[in-house]
């Protein structure tokens, strides 16, 4: 269980200075979509050799057909671990395609089985029953659920069973809280600019961390 | 009623030949993620001033909360006319920002209603009441709907009304025949790898154009 730091819309310089302060303490980095559009392949690679031995996630949510998923994630697979797409999307020539070519190319699937906004209710979580079963189907390393609706969580690691990684967006500017997410089933916390936003983001990771304990403490799980 | 090309994972030179031969021919140029990931906002820049005057699309596919939807756009807001989201994100803390953000900064707003391969009828054509009630809501310019499945653009053309445009991708490799997704209702075709991957990209635009027309004879459309 653990904590991962997202960065979005960060300048390579204010990215590099976060992660030299706060690398020891996560388990792993989240880029989003705006970051890569922003900055090159060389920003990248400078990002990551500054902070190793991490599970590098790209987070493009995409969710797209099956070709244009696998030419986008070849676009950047050498910089990361895993990669994050929409089970929206579906499996036949669309998640089937993006699946083997992360099998053959030693990538880490992330599936997100629902979202941490509120509009999340209007489609995602009315279709929550089929997107569990498509999740099931394709069988990926982990899923993204949201730490702002732990029952969804707790369904989802109740269903799929206690292999597949769940991975909680949401806390802070969202509203949920350090530790919920983990206490529902949670493996890792995604947390962005809760820490990107401090003054010290380095306490901001320590804080969080310390949440999280107390929390478990409370619901009766051990930590790490 | 026109034809959009689609420029997905080209480099600057190909995509810079290819527009110079055809971009008397369509009516918009689609910009896939794939193009806005490997290259930077000076190529994007060289490619939209050899083509002016069309409609440029950017099709991110954008499907994430409204914050990062909104920070992504804003990145290339300056380069295209119109961008892609998708419907299923729902709308409270998601396309609710995207398309004030769209309205503030004269962006037209597309949203994906259904999609073209077969994965979309696990999920999205299961929902597609609901995503059809999403985007009467938001009431964006166009939305995306498959020419592989025409009877979707049909339903969508007749219950959401003749004011919005209907784009639709999947002809060539993905089956549909030029013309066809113009006599259910559609206004734009879109094009890629039947073009890109041509010997000579004008003569496929050329022959893509002609086959519009007599699909339109045939269904009793008039074109332009």
């Amino acid at each position: 269980m653990g904590l991962i730091l997202a960065i979005d819309d960060l300048s390579v310089k204010k990215a590099l200075e976060i992660l030299n302060d706060v690398c020891d303490y996560v388990d792993g980095i989240k880029i989003g979509i705006p970051f890569l559009i922003r900055n090159s392949s060389s920003d990248l690679k400078s990002l990551k050799t500054s902070c190793t031995k991490k599970l590098w996630i790209a987070d493009l949510k995409l969710a797209d057909i099956g070709y244009i998923m696998v030419r986008t994630t070849d676009l950047i697979a050498g910089f990361f671990d895993a990669i994050i797409a929409h089970s929206f999307v579906g499996i036949k020539n669309g998640l089937d395609e993006l699946a083997r070519y992360c099998d053959e190319n030693g990538l880490k699937l992330v599936l997100v089985a629902t979202m941490s906004h509120e509009g999340a209710k209007e489609l995602y979580d009315f279709a929550l029953i089929r997107m569990r079963d498509i999740v099931k189907q394709v069988n990926p390393w982990g899923l993204v659920a949201p730490a702002t609706r732990p029952e969804v969580i707790y369904f989802l690691r109740r269903t799929l069973g206690s292999k597949i990684k769940i991975l909680s967006p949401g806390i802070g500017p969202q509203g949920a809280l350090p530790g919920e997410a983990l206490c529902a089933g949670s493996n890792y916390e995604i947390v962005g600019r809760l820490i990107t936003r401090s003054n010290s983001p380095l306490k901001a990771v320590q804080e969080i961390i310390s949440a999280q304990k107390r929390k478990l403490r409370e619901c009766g799980i051990n930590m790490r």
